[in-house]
């Protein structure tokens, strides 16, 4: 069983220790720094102090819309000091598998992807070959000739070798019909990740996973995730910046995606903020899906450190 | 452990003893009658040796893309002699449910529909209120507008008690954030059928089941399918028919909806053709998802029975 987590909110020595055990904190973002667009009170100052002290900040997000460069748009138009070397997304961590890892050769190389810009992008940075995603071309309807081209398969690109499926708000039957396709005859099969749901607006809707469930219903395969909680995203981050695992906490709001990562990459710590999904009672039932070393009711709470 | 099917094709004393055994034959279509708009040969004149017999011979099918009208019309259009009353569809059945046995009351009796005019007409013919189906306005993206009314609840409608999943080839990310928002207020959950795939063009496409897998993932819910081989179908059937389950027969291709859905429903017997998904070799294993009673290579193979 696990050890009852540590609540740091108010207890000025205990947020001191906290942070003199860690380097580096890999932080989730939605949920923690913001929710939508909307930034929690004082974590830009939460970020100014434990950079202050010397530590590196990540920001490891499952959210697969957005690329790196999309990403530092958006902590800069939000007031949040940041750059592109400090953000891991699930797509950046999708198109590093795939040219890292998977290494597809020629002729079958080419990645069919489910999702938006933010994939494509990263794809781009890693000179992988695409079809699918925004292209105007999979935004409709199937036609009477596209199902037929389908199941002769005349319509397919014989190049593809991997399915790459990330959120996607344009969700269609074109879509998945093509996927299912590639899948069938062979296609390595990727999600970003699995999340089942999307928060936006305080609210939550169709997440990753419930875009790539059909094509898991369909062909009774799994994707390999590259999103949290996936080790894959572990390893990837830990390859780039060269952590020292057991100085490195991961920071989060979702006990089946941040504190279960960050506990599986045997980090030397996990906090969990209230901020977001889950909450206290969450971890507090018979078989949790994981516990934190440490909470906070606000990331914010950490700056009582200062005082 | 079920014993050996029994193979009629060729064995013309078998043929009639089988055929004597039964006073209505339930036919699946798909994969049994046609393949798409193919009709497999000689089945015409099976079913008309079938009728001479004073055989009833009702069509059972999960496709719920079609009202009965629209099926007698495909019917009518193929060659084939039939009329309304002969055909169950799973729409048809789904709207007996919701009429008959659900009897959603004012005001919480709408239900939000995912799928195609056959639902909407069958909900039609059981005087059932309902929204989406094919309505152009949730075929189209989502805006930043819809995603705050969703979350806020403004932009749902009050009176949707019930949500209805049918093969969509419509389905979009607005009605999935649609369905999902009115689950978690509570509305009944059913599916038409949750067939992973859809034959067509001699290959396969996302079913049913793969329309409504992201709203189970997302819910943890299971819907209440329809269909086969719901035997919530076969109560419907019996019902309307005042059939004697003993001497019915249920005639399919596929083991995990026909074979099961006659199994379960303890009739008289199970006979499967080879013209569809499954094959003999899918029965011959350890564990078997149903055993037919009897098997055929085709269903035109029961002519030989008036030689």
């Amino acid at each position: 069983m696990a050890a009852k987590p540590k609540y740091l909110t108010g207890d000025i020595p205990a947020i001191n220790e906290f942070i003199d055990r860690f380097d580096v904190f890999l932080l989730d973002c939605d949920g923690v720094i913001w929710s939508g667009n909307h930034v929690f009170d004082g974590v830009v100052e939460t970020l100014e102090l434990l950079r202050s002290r010397g530590k590196k900040t990540i920001f490891v997000t499952n959210n697969s819309t957005k690329s790196r460069q999309e990403y530092l748009q958006k902590f800069t138009g939000l007031g949040i000091p940041s750059d592109t070397e400090e953000i891991f997304g699930s797509a950046y961590s999708s198109a590093i598998y795939i040219s890292r890892i998977l290494k597809l050769a020629p002729p079958k190389n080419k990645v069919f992807v489910i999702g938006e810009a933010g994939i494509e992008n990263e794809l781009r940075s890693e000179s992988i070959p695409f079809i699918g995603g925004t292209d105007p071309a999979f935004r409709r309807d199937m036609t009477p000739e596209d199902s037929k081209g389908l199941a002769d398969g005349s319509l397919l690109d014989p190049e593809v070798g991997c399915v790459l499926v990330g959120l996607d708000f344009h969700i269609n039957y074109l879509k998945l019909a093509h996927a299912f396709q590639y899948l069938r005859r062979g296609a390595v099969f990727l999600a970003t990740n699995v999340d089942s749901t999307f928060p936006m607006n305080h609210s939550f809707f169709p997440g990753a996973g419930s875009i790539s469930i059909p094509l898991v219903y369909m062909t009774g395969q799994e994707p390999l995730a590259l999103g949290k909680p996936s080790q894959a995203m572990m390893d990837a981050i830990e390859g780039k910046f060269q952590l020292n695992r057991e100085r490195t906490c991961m920071v989060g709001d979702r006990l089946n995606t941040d504190i279960k990562f960050g506990i599986e990459g045997r980090l030397g710590g996990t906090l969990a903020v209230l901020t977001g999904v889950n909450k206290q009672a969450d971890w507090e039932v018979d078989d949790p899906i994981a516990v934190p070393a440490f909470y906070v009711d606000r990331l914010s709470d950490l700056r009582a450190a200062v005082s």
